[in-house]
């Protein structure tokens, strides 16, 4: 990675379904004027300017004017194609083929670059987290939504229409749980946060009886964090949920190892962030499966699965390094 | 690719547990002095024997001497190591860290380099079959084995370990099928020529009735060649075979389009030479999934699903072409 070539400070940029996250990214990879602002996704116009009241109180937040940075990369979910700038497809923000990098540097007098969320979050990790030192790895965000990206020879590897790594909207055991993105038996379907929760909530409206009904007063108040603290306390019906949904990820981590064969697996998102029981039932589910597969035993004894560390500075560092990667990372076949 | 920096000509050798393919390849990708001699694979050293007796037969049948060739690429199943030369388990070959190229360069006194069959197969048909002019390509090979390997900006993708695309060894629908691997419900067990045959007997053998019966006089002469001519004539039982495989294969290379999301997958191996059959049935199987699986949809109408057209010359185009590339596939992260 040549370093001396990248060019900072440069705002890093998430942009979530509710919330945008924007922080000044440095050369050493440090955040300043950290904001975090509610998305107006009525629509996609409103969402692009919620982005631009992001940054500009970023900016101000770090006492900088916009003439001081260099660029503006933007991690945002769903299809993106980052070398024309467009965001192809995002279900939660309404978009559908939305010229975001026309737009924006137009609002900005920046130059601004975009990519998927989890495409900006695994480089992120790869230069500044868990995934440092590994040319090649692989990132799994667990959160509202499931998805991972690779990392291959140092750089992301998008696929060539952005999909690679999309293993949220694959259906492994042919079940036909509805999902979000109208598909059935997807694996983001049994193990998203939401999912989590909704599994919760079917089961005590079945009448099981759990301490999530201590919890909380009515079952729609539940939520996946619901799920992990009566998990932590020892709570029966969340354990078996968490088990269950580590047994479809660890399954998903050795279809992601039998592709890319990595040096690591790196866990992200919110489901992982200080909380170790969805973890440790994902090793348990690779274990589980690991003995029905092995020609991976080897590898996956060697393997590390890492947990990410960069917490809520992991998006905003990604999206940042996406855009002083942006010549690297434009091509769509490596 | 750097066509004019290449070495020509080249003896590519495809090893397979029965029967060693061999021929000197020139800078057209022609192939002259093919032979096909049986394995001996009563010890490891025997095998590299058959390899030196077919390149010595390969080049009489050319009329060249070993010195007027500038190497000899090798393909051989299971895990290699191509930077130090080692084959590090094939059970098919009986191997366990063999010093494949330090031994074969002894024998030959040139220079030798080796590397997995599908990988080798896969780069072949890159250069010079179906997948030609695909900078990101994925090619699943279906025979006696299932192995995927892709070809990922030009370059064969290896992995770490060498384990890239190994898809045949991965449990999907969580099945229980034993697989020679030592695992259970691997996709190779329920889709290779061996288990095509297999689900054929049982069902003869549970008095199921059949074309097959009248094709072969006993059960146990069943071949996978017999559920393709019974299915390509309409029987039923035959035809289910076919359509159950071509679910699980289709399955499958959704999971290798989320992964690598690749500009084309191309088919080879022996199950889907000059037989269509299993081919239509995996379009099938994949036509089905993708009703499952909508966010792939616009991608799998457009990405072609291609069959190699090399036939039986593949395997060893693709071992003179591993020689050729060698330096650039040597990475193990690239």
């Amino acid at each position: 990675m040549d370093t001396d070539k990248r060019e900072w400070p440069v705002v890093g940029v998430d942009v979530g379904g509710t919330k945008i996250a924007a922080g000044v990214v440095d050369a050493a990879g440090r955040i300043s004027g950290q904001v975090k602002l509610p998305t107006d996704t009525n629509q996609p116009e409103a969402v692009l300017e919620s982005v631009e009241r992001a940054v500009r109180a970023s900016l101000d937040a770090a006492g900088l004017s916009i003439s001081m940075v260099k660029g503006v990369g933007i991690g945002v979910p769903g299809v993106v194609d980052p070398e024309a700038g467009i965001g192809i497809e995002a279900a939660n923000l309404g978009w559908h083929n939305v010229p975001v990098k026309t737009i924006l540097e137009e609002k900005l007098g920046v130059s601004c670059f975009i990519e998927n969320d989890v495409g900006a979050g695994a480089l992120g990790e790869s230069l500044y987290g868990a995934g440092r030192g590994f040319e090649n790895m692989v990132y799994l965000s667990l959160g509202t939504g499931v998805a991972a990206r690779a990392i291959l020879g140092g750089h992301l590897y998008r696929g060539v229409h952005g999909l690679a790594g999309e293993i949220g909207h694959v259906s492994l055991g042919g079940g036909k749980q509805a999902c979000r993105c109208g598909g059935q038996g997807c694996l983001e379907a049994y193990t998203a946060g939401p999912a989590l929760s909704a599994q919760a909530r079917e089961a005590l409206e079945a009448g099981q009886s759990s301490l999530m009904t201590e919890l909380c007063e009515t079952t729609r108040e539940i939520r996946a964090e619901t799920v992990f603290e009566a998990a932590d306390r020892g709570d029966r019906l969340a354990g078996e949920i968490l088990a269950e949904a580590g047994r479809h990820l660890g399954q998903a981590i050795l279809l992601l190892v039998a592709s890319y064969d990595p040096q690591a697996v790196v866990l992200g998102g919110g489901l992982v962030q200080g909380r170790e029981g969805l973890v440790k039932a994902i090793r348990a589910g690779m274990e589980e499966w690991s003995r029905q597969m092995p020609l991976f035993r080897p590898v996956l004894e060697i393997m590390p699965l890492l947990v990410s560390g960069l917490k809520n500075d992991g998006p905003v560092l990604g999206a940042a390094a996406i855009f002083n990667n942006r010549e690297k990372n434009l091509s769509p076949v490596k």
